[in-house]
């Protein structure tokens, strides 16, 4: 399964690397982009090991809004 | 003795982070603030241990401009 999140206020290549390492150490996700320009992750995920609720949480943990 | 370098390119309080950390590693750098809005970096430091070239290449090291 692959899911895009559009993720506010990455600004830079530090904002990339802490979005793409939360998203990674989540137990069930497979691979993460995140396209800075665009503002977006992308998750290639393990059904039902993770939802899009995790996603979202580990992303605003790391300060950025997901809309 | 205290020196204020004008930095291109901070975005976030990453960037604040790493242009903090890298001048503070610096031997003879007493203090480090770094003003993200003004894109500022003032140093306190002991004249003679460091020079002002040193804290320009270790703020372009992290990849930001020094004016």
């Amino acid at each position: 399964m692959e899911k895009t999140l559009k993720v506010e206020g990455m600004t830079c290549n530090h904002c990339k690397s802490a979005v793409t390492s939360a998203l990674k150490e989540l137990n069930g996700v497979q691979d993460v982009d995140v396209n800075l320009e665009r503002g977006e992750a992308s998750v290639v995920y393990e059904e039902g090991k993770v939802t899009e609720s995790d996603m979202k949480n580990a992303v605003e943990e790391q300060g950025y809004d997901v809309k």
